[in-house]
């Protein structure tokens, strides 16, 4: 008889771990449980589509369901699990009763924090996750004059550029002093800032939400802040990501204090036969152990890769993270591994810079850009353990990517300021910017 | 008084390295000689100002003459050095007579190696090097009607497809059954292939050139060929680059089987006081030790920094290389590191692959392109000894930069294959293809 993988959550992390069941275990009967309509799209290219830069919903599908059928994989569409007996093996599945499983798995993403003022139940309020809601969403913003983005995060940057890409008069409100505090440092940030400013955007930080307002019709009407009302017919509320924990907590499983599921390396949980992958769970740095939720879907992916090779008898680790990232920001490209400046001070992790203005082709080649590099190391050894970046676009990505491994490798900045690089002038400059930023680096550790 | 560096050759590793003595010790006397009119420009875009992608050569000189004088570097341009005594630590100038060194830096660069045919003395011959001449030569290409670019090295590739977005119908001629039969292999130089045949390029493998044949008066009117005659008024010598070790071999410096001469990690060479760096130089591959000669001006600037700075009183190594390559080729841009298939099976070097196909954005977001991976590693330990790529150009250049230094310090596949990456629909797919490459190689091993 085969042993039956129960999967609780159709996003990336929940397919992702479909898919490494059948890999260990091609017999496995695997049953993936998600409340929505579909799977197997990108929800990160939303905020795309409505910017305009992807022209529309349809191409965000990967997969059409009939592959899933093929691969053996049972998606029970629009079907909610309301509880796991992590003792009796079983989960209960609205409409269905209970369901017996040799494995769980358990994928049920995130939810945007709740932003904990009044107003809460007014319609206007877009919480970007869904893609046929986004599909009437974006209905709405053809038609919107006047937005509030709530929270400067990763989602919040893309729908405010979003937002003033498609000629809505659109106001940022976030807490902090610049936006992606918790990532980014404001060096990096502000020619982001300056950028959406060029493009019409209202910036108001250090400012606090303190109430949806109404049009006395169930409508938003505009938002209070600390810093006064702003008019909008539509806020999109893009608060930081929360585990959707709620079945995990009433099961027993152990949290972590970012309130993810706590997971080995094996990404099993607390509860035998029982693993979780993706926005659910918490996964430590690398550097500093710090647990971490609320990566990204390549994460999520990766995650739910190994926590289906194990649960099907496979055997794969997932280790500590280095988190490289990178986004489009206003006209710009901005991305880093590990952590800034910010985040070392705020950790209390002692480092040295290295920084440098580059540039991503021949300074003659059409299409430069510029790239700006800044390394943090550890005193003394100068191993690298941060890096940020701004730049035009090109190479961002793949330096971020880099970065991260030197990070994980323990690659220092005199091993990166000796590094090679291709000088090509349609394509790289004789300088690279990592090279640049490492031997400024190299430079000033030896002068302090 | 001073110490008087004394440099031969104003391309990247010469003026390199006058930096480099500047930097070490700012009190240096410091003489450049250079046979040509200018120096400080980039002779490297020149392929890309024919192609008329760069749309002037004006753009191509990065700083005027003052700055060398502000900076207190003497460069003597238009004199030739004649010999180096290296007892008597002086040159011979043409014009100046007898002139004293404390340092030497020999930075002599490099020629197009003779084609050794008859008719070499005929015009119509064109060397892509110095800037002047290039100016000139852009207005016979103007006028010309076919040309034939002969050997299929790093400039051919750029000059092939140069002239062919010129409009001239462009004809190759290789010895090798493919094009940069030296660096890459056959499967990724397919397509580049393909994609020539599409612009009109006539390409001409396993073809031996015989004789430049004249028109009577001088001019060249076709090339002889192992494959028949080709009529064309214009011929690009591309043959690969020979190290300009006249001056050097006549001074009895020690050379090596390349015709480099040999330096040491501080870019000294056998004489005393005397350095050499760049073209004329050659340098060990960082994991065969097999040397190497003829690489990228990067390459040979950093080299010159360092032997500067050493000649400078200062310390600065230069480290065997791992040897990232990237380049447009027709509408691709290829690129690698370390070496291909090609080159470890004819260095008998044993080695098992993993490939991909991967893209560079999310699969639905415009623009997205192909991205192919193939990684070389060590049979048993799958550590990284070499990587081929071939995409429509986004990262390719970065990727090679990372995977020269994957092999540096030792990663294996399975690092690359546990690496995590940005994901980012405008600027990175869920799947990095390095990672997918390395993941496809760990597969591959574990059934072999």
């Amino acid at each position: 008889m085969p042993r039956r993988t129960v999967i609780i959550g159709g996003g990336a992390a929940g397919l992702g771990s479909a898919g490494g069941v059948k890999a260990a275990d091609p017999e496995a009967d695997v049953v993936v449980y998600t409340q929505f309509e579909d799977v197997a799209y990108s929800p990160c290219g939303i905020p795309y589509v409505h910017g305009g830069e992807i022209p529309d919903f349809e191409r965000l599908f990967l997969a059409g369901k009939q592959a899933y059928v093929d691969a053996g994989i049972d998606i029970r569409y629009e079907t909610e699990v309301t509880a796991i007996d992590t003792a009796a093996h079983t989960v209960e599945v609205a409409g269905e009763g209970t369901v017996r499983y040799d494995s769980l798995i358990i994928a049920t993403g995130f939810d945007y924090a709740d932003p904990g003022v009044p107003g809460g139940d007014l319609s206007g309020l877009y919480y970007v996750k869904n893609i046929r809601k986004a599909m009437e969403w974006d209905k709405v913003i053809e038609k919107t004059e006047r937005a509030v983005v709530v929270e400067a995060g990763p989602l919040g940057l893309e729908m405010v550029t979003a937002l003033a890409h498609r000629g809505v008069e659109t106001h940022l409100v976030d807490p902090n002093p610049y936006a992606l505090a918790a990532m980014a440092d404001p060096d990096i940030m502000a020619p982001v800032e300056q950028s959406w400013r060029e493009l019409g955007v209202h910036l108001h930080f250090n400012t606090t939400l303190e109430a949806f307002l109404g049009d006395g019709n169930g409508a938003v009407r505009a938002v209070r802040t600390s810093d006064g009302e702003i008019p909008a017919e539509l806020v999109v509320v893009a608060t930081h990501k929360t585990p959707n924990n709620e079945l995990a907590a009433a099961a027993g499983l152990k949290l972590g204090t970012t309130g993810g599921i706590i997971v080995d390396e094996r990404m099993a949980t607390s509860a035998p036969d029982v693993w979780a992958a993706g926005d659910v769970s918490e996964i430590p740095h690398g550097l500093t152990r710090t647990p971490l939720q609320g990566l990204t879907g390549s994460h999520a992916y990766a995650q739910g890769k190994t926590a289906g090779t194990n649960a099907g008898g496979g055997d794969r680790a997932y280790r500590a993270v280095f988190v490289p990232w990178a986004t489009p920001a206003g006209k710009w490209v901005i991305g880093g591994a590990s952590f800034g400046e910010t985040t070392a001070t705020a950790l209390g992790i002692p480092y040295v810079t290295g920084e440098a203005q580059g540039i991503s082709r021949a300074r003659y080649y059409p299409g430069v850009q510029p790239v700006r590099v800044k390394l943090l190391a550890e005193p003394g050894t100068l191993r690298l353990i941060g890096a940020q970046m701004i730049g035009g676009g090109e190479g961002i990505k793949e330096r971020a990517d880099f970065l991260a491994q030197a990070i994980r490798f323990g690659l220092t900045l005199n091993d990166l300021s000796t590094m090679e690089n291709v000088y090509s002038p349609a394509i790289g400059a004789l300088n690279e910017p990592i090279v640049l930023a490492a031997t400024d680096g190299v430079a000033a550790a030896s002068k302090g």
